[in-house]
């Protein structure tokens, strides 16, 4: 009965059918509210069984959400069934760090007798999206999930995906799976109430996916980043959409969604990113750490890998004018800075694989850097961000030592 | 922006490739330990970080197994890398009732810094790979699992497929997940020490699955039951082997692995096989269970679905054959029971599905039961069985009244 290899028969390859569903609305919960009853499909003669979860900074900014969620369940009443109230929870990283708000999430599903065919819909900023996310991916093996996100940043990037989890032995999303939400809702009225600062945050994404996928969405975005700082909703919308629409396209037709290769292209720019959010205690923001971190690993492409200088200039230039400052003290603190390459490898395993550019829409893997190079990327970037940007960086750093907590990106 | 149906482009498919690996070995660390060598595959130019863990049960039957495992890492140190001591967990339902038992696995995992290229290989019946499983599942949102299933239950069914789970809130795997397993060994050697009456307990499962979906191996069941009662290793090997690739071909050829779908064919007769396990505190064993459950079913769809008698007393014959007990006081305290029903139904979600039989090999989905006739199908069981078989459950059920937890299965 002993199989000897691989090739005899051992080895079964298969690929299970998923669906990714993405809508874009102006106003889910007014004029737009049918998209939303649509996705929430009854189970055979039994209503949609429906809890929903919003951030508190989103209940705090819309004061008419539950009771406009209240409406809505009525106004379905034939196809929907409310499960309990509306729950809030803490908002950011917060939500992440503290495992007895997972096990609430867990007791408040099994309270409501929520099962495998119910919905759980939440409202809210990635980190939200992520811990209640990985609550309905475990409980009973999955509930259905619809994720709305409510920041630009989750919109044009993490929301879409097909990840969750939450931060455990102060590492970020140490616990987390694969889950395929049952639908994502981009809704345009979200993002609002959003301050300026988290509104751009969410560009820095959407350059880093157009440098990977899209040289015409990056031409667009260097075109129209003074527009979309000025939050011009016709320049901001489509953006969203484009970044949205390319972070699905990742998922769906590059054939690694669950990210069983050793490579995580999409991961541009993102091991200083995450390195340089915990140096400075998460004052630097995902997007604004993603703005940077895109930036150094472009002219490191420049200086060692081959990209013109001109399509580096170009990058630069576009997170200056999306209103991004590219300096930042903590860049200089090359030990620890350092120390995020192999955080990075860790969190994948193996050997360590970054994703860098030879041409814009060009990416490749690498799979060491030089440190003298890197040294000298780090250089040329705090010139120009001293040169060309706010420095807002430099103020914040200066003036706060405050912050929250410091898990190391895992 | 706003899009309106489902039909422009909002729903887009995609099918992920998986692989399932499945090896059948006679002696897994011992002439066949290079099987166990090279699913371990390195991670680049670094060797496989391993971590072993094993049922308790295995471990006492086989006094020799970590020295083996040890001598097995020290032969191949050079792909391979042991994570620290063999770990060993408690065997049966218990490893799943206990939430910190979970959370122990957790940070053995941390300690010993595993991450996505590292590898769980579990030693142990379905209750520890479901455990250690799911541990694995969620740590890094997935370390690579290696599962050596030590019963019969497990080779033949449960341990070749790819849920995962523990118990909550008083209910069988309430949190767990779909995660396909990197490799499944089913070893031979290690079902050598089962007691008879586990031993026995994997061949309802082979049973069910004939049933649903290969009436030749069902028809080689029948003629080779007494032999397989008797553990002839020429008859039963043959079986546990026909049965693991029955349940694999249901998932990698069904479409529906990650059972998005209302229907659990592969949950033949288990409506009354979980919830008799409960009413007798685990007494029953879950593959005793599903003998009584496969047999009640058989007679319902003989009386209500049009089965040929002669097909459902070949399959009563075949399981008593097997050395299954068929009659079992708890049928008739069908109050209880009939709730099982619902609770199965509450699993999965939505509207009642069974699977019942038209023929051997023709399984249809039925949304409703008809109680006359089930009480009649019971009656029908409890007399056959009084007849047939060997009055084991009675007995047991006399003399004792102590028991384990009782989860309601959920």
């Amino acid at each position: 009965m002993t199989h000897q290899n691989d090739l005899d028969g051992t080895s079964v390859p298969f690929a299970p059918s998923f669906v990714h569903r993405l809508h874009f609305t102006s106003d889910v919960f007014g004029a737009d509210r049918d998209v939303l009853a649509r996705v929430l499909e009854p189970s055979g003669d039994r209503p949609a069984k429906v809890q929903f979860w919003a951030d508190e900074h989103v209940d705090r900014a819309r004061p008419d959400l539950r009771r406009k969620l209240r409406a809505f369940a009525d106004e379905h009443a034939d196809r929907i069934e409310l499960a309990g109230n509306v729950q809030v929870v803490e908002g950011g990283e917060a939500v992440k760090n503290d495992i007895h708000i997972l096990e609430r999430m867990l007791k408040v599903f099994h309270a409501a007798g929520l099962d495998r065919r119910s919905y759980v819909v939440v409202i809210g900023g990635g980190a939200v999206l992520d811990a209640v996310g990985f609550a309905a991916a475990i409980a009973h093996r999955g509930i259905r999930l619809v994720r709305l996100p409510s920041t630009t940043l989750a919109q044009a990037d993490s929301g879409v995906g097909v990840k969750n989890g939450v931060n455990l032995f102060g590492k970020k999303n140490w616990l987390g799976s694969f889950a395929v939400p049952w639908a994502v809702i981009n809704d345009a009225s979200l993002l609002e109430t959003l301050p300026d600062r988290d509104f751009i945050c969410g560009f820095s994404e959407a350059v880093k996916v157009s440098l990977l996928k899209d040289p015409a969405m990056f031409a667009e975005l260097c075109r129209t980043a003074g527009q979309i700082r000025r939050r011009e909703p016709a320049a901001t919308l489509p953006m969203i959409a484009a970044s949205a629409e390319a972070h699905r396209r990742h998922i769906t037709r590059n054939g690694d969604p669950f990210e069983s290769l050793e490579a995580r292209p999409l991961d541009f720019g993102h091991w200083s990113a995450h390195k340089l959010e915990a140096m400075t205690d998460f004052r630097l923001r995902h997007g604004e750490a993603v703005a940077i971190g895109v930036a150094l690993d472009t002219i490191y492409s420049s200086m060692a890998l081959g990209l013109p200088a001109e399509d580096a200039d170009r990058v630069l230039r576009c997170l200056v004018d999306l209103g991004f400052d590219l300096a930042h003290p903590a860049l200089s603190d090359t030990r620890p800075l350092f120390e995020g390459l192999e955080e990075f490898r860790q969190h994948l395993g193996g050997r360590l694989t970054l994703t860098m550019l030879r041409r814009v829409g060009d990416p490749v893997d690498v799979h060491e850097v030089d440190d003298a190079t890197m040294r000298r990327a780090i250089e040329r970037l705090q010139e120009y961000g001293a040169e060309h940007s706010s420095g807002a960086n430099e103020a914040a750093e200066t003036a706060s030592r405050a912050g929250a907590g410091d898990p190391a990106r895992a």
